[in-house]
């Protein structure tokens, strides 16, 4: 884990070396944030050698970029401009043969496919993502930050919920609580289910007003430096049915059951499966309707997702949620969810919220 | 201007007849949103003729799909399947020689040309954005909503403003407001950027203190049932110096020139000259580093926008802004925004918000 953009962008051009890739072009606008620290995007051309990498940028951004951004040069592209024919000819000028980038719009592709007959661009999105997985320490310094800020949304969450408040009014309190103690925003759209719209495990707050007996699911993230948490309870207003009960509990086990197995070197597939297995011997298989986690960094969905399908092996330094979740069309919902950071030992959890069922 | 989703679905067929695609498939969230109303994405594949339109989804967003869209099937994509398999396999069966499409990733469209080795597909985004850029009666109620929510915000700010604030707490403050009243989040991060900090267009709220003579410039927006507004406004903190006052002064003049040029016909290249030549003029023009303005709706920047490279004919329906700003580095910037909505006569308003300067 080592910090810095610099030793970022070291760490890709490593793989350029292994990938014989000449070059890399970034586009996606996390990466490039990833890569410079400048949030407002562009196109940053790596190339593998020492030479000094090119961050693209419009007039609109480039008094901020060319005084902020560190370890690499900040170019205007003026009105008249393309941004692609100006990174493209510097591809060709710096004689690249093949090159990698992350993510292209098609048609962009085929412009620079045009321009650069002699040239392989090369879809390389995991490069990228590879890094990106693995947290150095100045990311999951802003992650904890993101962490405490969620948790205290959550303490707030948990006062609102009561007979009669709207679904909208809960949020509105989170994300102010969350904004007064140094939030730059949310990680993404809260979420306040309650009663039947509880067993949509997507889903916008409403006006609907919380009732006696709701299950009220609260999903929620705050922002540090860029860096995203999100954590997710499940209340039951008043006394929770047998049935409520019953599936809370499974839940709640399910989520153990997977943070015991998630540990470096265990494959993401059997982190994933420690719950769903669970889950179906309870009866509630066909109700669990996602992936059990995904990675949270930059962006509030990244690799690497803790799916039935992924086998790859994780690693110290991942973040992601452990989130599953029991969705009976009709009656409700629950779904409990924590972030926590991947070790060689027991994973640490960095959300905290009280596991209180009964509000 | 037609309403409703059907009339959006009809829209886009005429332009495949026209075109000669077979049919066309839609990617991007936003334009999902615009032509089903699911906000969570998915794959949508929109056949020329009378066939189903069909929403492709995974099992975290199918109940919530097949619950609220109208107007086109849910197709549920389980575990093991890939969507894009199952896309190209409906456009087999369907037998298309020619599908459109509005974005791609390269690697998406690589994989859909093996497994669709004698269809054509190409790329025309712009199909979509023609008809997005022209607001029909349902978007504009959202709009309006949106705007006035804005306006709200904007009159917090006004009261926050003063020496010795932080800029996040205006920020804070200003979403709470916004929040309570009934916006669904944020159209974008709200800006506050004070003392030298205004002299970026883009920036984030810091923990910065206002002081007395900043120019501090606020730049917000509302989001109503996925529509959002934009609105700036700069003021000064006290007495402003006779070079503030001057180039508030020429910015306002600017967007009301810009304003008057603003009707269906106008080029959108026309509506810029008449804000940047003004600005030039007056000897600020190298401080003028963006275009004039840019469309809003689901997304805050959409077609058409307002540059000096566009063209293109303005139409009635188009909701777009109107924001000159002259950025001083070293010294301050201004910024004066609303969203407007493009007629055949003098265009309406739709933000509202004081021009006062000094607070």
């Amino acid at each position: 884990m080592t910090a810095g953009f610099s030793g970022r962008i070291a760490g890709l051009r490593a793989s350029l070396e292994r990938e014989g890739l000449g070059g890399y072009v970034v586009s996606e606008k996390a990466n490039v944030l990833y890569f410079t620290g400048f949030p407002y995007g562009g196109r940053l051309l790596i190339p593998r050698g020492g030479g000094e990498s090119r961050l693209y940028v419009h007039g609109v951004n480039y008094e901020l970029a060319r005084r902020t951004v560190e370890g690499c040069g900040v170019e205007l592209v003026e009105w008249g401009e393309k941004v692609d024919q100006r990174v493209a000819e510097e591809i060709r000028q710096l004689g690249f043969r093949r090159v990698g980038f992350d993510v292209l719009d098609v048609s962009v592709y085929l412009r620079f496919s045009r321009i650069l007959r002699s040239v392989k661009l090369k879809p390389f999105r995991r490069l990228v993502e590879a890094l990106r997985a693995v947290k150095d320490e100045t990311e999951l310094e802003c992650l904890r930050r993101s962490a405490e800020l969620t948790s205290e949304g959550m303490k707030t969450a948990f006062e609102m919920i009561k007979p009669g408040v709207h679904e909208f009014e809960v949020a509105a309190e989170v994300e102010y609580a969350m904004r007064r103690r140094g939030s730059e925003g949310v990680a993404f759209d809260t979420i306040v289910a309650s009663g039947v719209r509880s067993a949509f495990p997507h889903c916008e707050c409403t006006d609907k007003k919380v009732s006696k007996g709701d299950l009220v699911v609260v999903d929620l993230g705050a922002r540090f430096r860029h860096y995203r948490a999100d954590l997710t309870r499940t209340v039951v207003v008043g006394k929770p049915s047998v049935k409520q009960a019953r599936i809370y509990e499974v839940v709640r086990e399910a989520q153990d059951k997977a943070s015991r197995r998630l540990k470096a070197g265990a494959r993401a597939c059997d982190v994933d499966a420690a719950a769903r297995e669970f889950i179906a011997e309870e009866g509630y298989g066909e109700f669990f309707v996602h992936s059990v986690g995904h990675g949270v960094g930059l962006e509030v969905h990244e690799p690497p997702s803790l799916n039935p399908e992924n086998k790859e092996q994780l690693k110290a330094g991942n973040v992601v949620t452990v989130e599953p979740g029991i969705y009976v069309p009709d009656f409700g919902g629950v779904r409990i969810e924590d972030t926590v950071l991947v070790l060689g030992g027991e994973a640490e959890r960095l959300t905290e919220a009280l596991y209180g069922f009964e509000v």
